[in-house]
């Protein structure tokens, strides 16, 4: 009988778990994986470090946890960014916009997810989000492809190239100084352009021109 | 006196620390980092453990060099195939075509390069050498706007957009059973059409068009 958890129990410890989730998240949006330690993370909480450890082994386990929530939030946005009304082209650039907007508007937590050095474990995670958006994607080319709206094309490379292209565009934007201007803008035509939008070569003139963004 | 190094036992060092690496770099294309310790490094090398550590004070250390070595032996070869005749989007071509067979000939070893979960060291120089391949984009870019062989852009961003659209195209091919068939024609196709080469979309047809390479 001591030994059985009661539901009370096992509700409190997943809001525990969840609430440390949480706190660690806070401290990867102020200071990227960086300024996300065990100690910190049990300090910003209030709580003893014993008790993160009794839900997350160790840093990585705990910032591999942090980068999946994260980022599936992210997924699931562009998910329904893509899911929306309009042709094949129309929703790939308003998930392109989105993701854009969505990085510039929490810089220091986007740059994290995509591009800080971290252990491997979140290494790892960024290779499971990568194809799972890479999927999202592909079935909106694919799509496009059977309408006639796209030429024909490899939609599976297209798609993870899709993929490494938003996200290194993002990069240096979101390492340096925000100048934004024109940047959502700019990796649109890029991407459509990419995959063979008639025309998308004149978005660009919807931002600026500039070449240094 | 005996605390001078002469220039011969200087010179052998110097050999040693470079025969280390390119051991360390060949089980690195064997096995990726995951087969590179210290351990089979100084095995595979014939010297004890020891001997490794006085050229490098720990695995992710060693890493981070093996990756320096054989990343820069790539971003001079996209330099020369950049910097040779023809016009910008020729030489574009030429270069990512380049990229992607010697990425397809050595495909663990790449693998390794681009995408394989690692110590934050490795990561690390990745961003550095990400940037190195941008600057090299941009200029031929730049190049080919101010020719009006372009239409205007970000050259910075699309420089970095390329970059990763090139490594993540690569990565699923390379982890996979490969099946390169098209692959240089379609990642060809996309760039060039990205960056806004007239009539790019028609390369595509060069190769198969099959829609999951």
């Amino acid at each position: 009988m001591a030994y059985r958890e009661t539901a009370q129990v096992k509700a409190r410890k997943a809001a525990q778990r969840e609430a440390l989730l949480r706190t660690a998240e806070t401290l990867v949006r102020e200071g990227g994986f960086a300024a996300m330690t065990m100690q910190t993370v049990a300090d910003r909480a209030g709580v003893g470090v014993g008790t993160l450890y009794r839900y997350f082994d160790n840093k990585a386990t705990l910032a591999a946890a942090v980068f999946a929530v994260a980022t599936q939030r992210e997924v699931d946005a562009v998910d329904r960014a893509l899911a929306g009304g309009g042709d094949a082209s129309a929703r790939l650039e308003r998930a392109l916009r989105l993701f854009a907007r969505r990085a510039l508007a929490a810089p220091r937590l986007a740059w994290a997810l995509i591009a800080e050095p971290v252990e491997p474990e979140v290494d790892a995670e960024r290779l499971r989000y990568r194809a799972a958006y890479a999927a999202l994607y592909q079935r909106v080319l694919d799509q496009g492809v059977a309408a006639g709206e796209l030429p024909p094309q490899s939609t599976a490379l297209a798609a993870a190239a899709l993929v490494g292209a938003i996200a290194e565009a993002l990069v240096g934007p979101l390492a340096a100084p925000l100048n934004d201007a024109g940047l959502a803008d700019h990796l649109a035509a890029f991407c459509l352009r990419a995959v063979g939008v008639a025309g998308a070569a004149s978005v660009a003139g919807s931002g600026d021109t500039e070449s240094a963004p």
